[in-house]
């Protein structure tokens, strides 16, 4: 990431953008999924950095681990709420007019396409233009099926995802916009 | 894993196992996990294993990563079933009389309790005297707020346990035994 502080001391007329200042989807998300599990609201968690283990050292206590990192076939997030299981993905672009689909990987969609076969919720945390929006999986992989574009326009996701407001506890309360989408019955459904 | 050949050369006198011989839990379970995605029955897969990574060399085209093991706070598999959140764990003991409960963790056990509260289905896999058999969490919880004893006596687990049988493909086909105890109604929920 460039900080604009150094952008400006080397060129000082490179605008100063905010956009990737402050916000951290990642770490609003894992606050979001702490305050849920000690409210006893929901499991839900980020799953493991995959790693191939090559060596274990296990001269020490604790023992050291060497590896190379696996690629993800999955999903960042899974978890259970209100019976359901729920797998997901935060995803982030500085891109201002449309979300690139080379942030999505092929075996992602495809781990999509499965969860909403077997009746599970899969969905992406888009952040975009410092907002937060959940794309249901069906709207992305109808997007993908019909056009073979590269790339999702921002007025596609402003009209076919839910925003998620900021609050105070927690700051960025996904589960509240999951319940309106999939939960309330009739409410904001769209299969 | 002691190989009872080696033992053999070794020392005369000790009596060859087959107890740890053959088998390899976690192996059938991967086994059928592939088995039920190729076939579009299930999706379960392993959580990777939790490494605090301490220091990642990207001087390397695929970058090197070393770190420590991080204490796993859930249960070592999670998937999706029609429509319903899994969570299990694989557990063996060549202890022919009782399974110790040091195998299972507290925070374990507080996921497990999680799982259920939420409507999820959490339970374990265990493999003793040669058998399979999958415990429900709740079962387990039961017996351990009942009885405050540091091992579950193997005729419990023959009897409050559901045995999985081993057939042609997949070989553990555990699916086969929760649908019995989840999913048909009535059959063998005991609640």
């Amino acid at each position: 990431m460039l900080y604009p502080n150094k952008i400006k001391k080397e060129n000082k007329h490179v605008p100063v953008s905010h956009a990737n200042r402050g916000m951290d989807l990642e770490k609003l998300i894992n606050d979001a999924n702490s305050y849920y599990l000690n409210n006893d609201i929901a499991v839900i968690y980020k799953k493991p950095t995959p790693i191939a283990i090559s060596m274990v050292d296990y001269s020490k206590s604790n023992p050291e681990v060497k590896g190379l990192f696996n690629q993800k076939s999955t999903l960042d997030y899974v978890g259970l709420y209100k019976g359901k299981y729920l797998d997901f993905d935060a995803k982030k672009t500085l891109n201002k007019t449309s979300f690139p689909l080379s942030n999505i990987h092929y075996h992602q969609l495809k781990h999509i396409e499965r969860i909403i076969n077997h009746q599970g919720i899969a969905f992406l945390i888009i952040e975009m233009n410092n907002k937060v929006y959940i794309l249901k999986g069906e709207t992305l992989l109808e997007f993908i099926n019909q056009d073979q574009r590269k790339s999702i326009p921002y007025s596609y996701i402003e009209e076919n995802g839910y925003i998620v407001n900021f609050k105070y506890n927690p700051i960025l309360d996904y589960l509240e916009v999951l319940e309106k989408i999939y939960f309330k019955e009739g409410a904001l459904w769209k299969k």
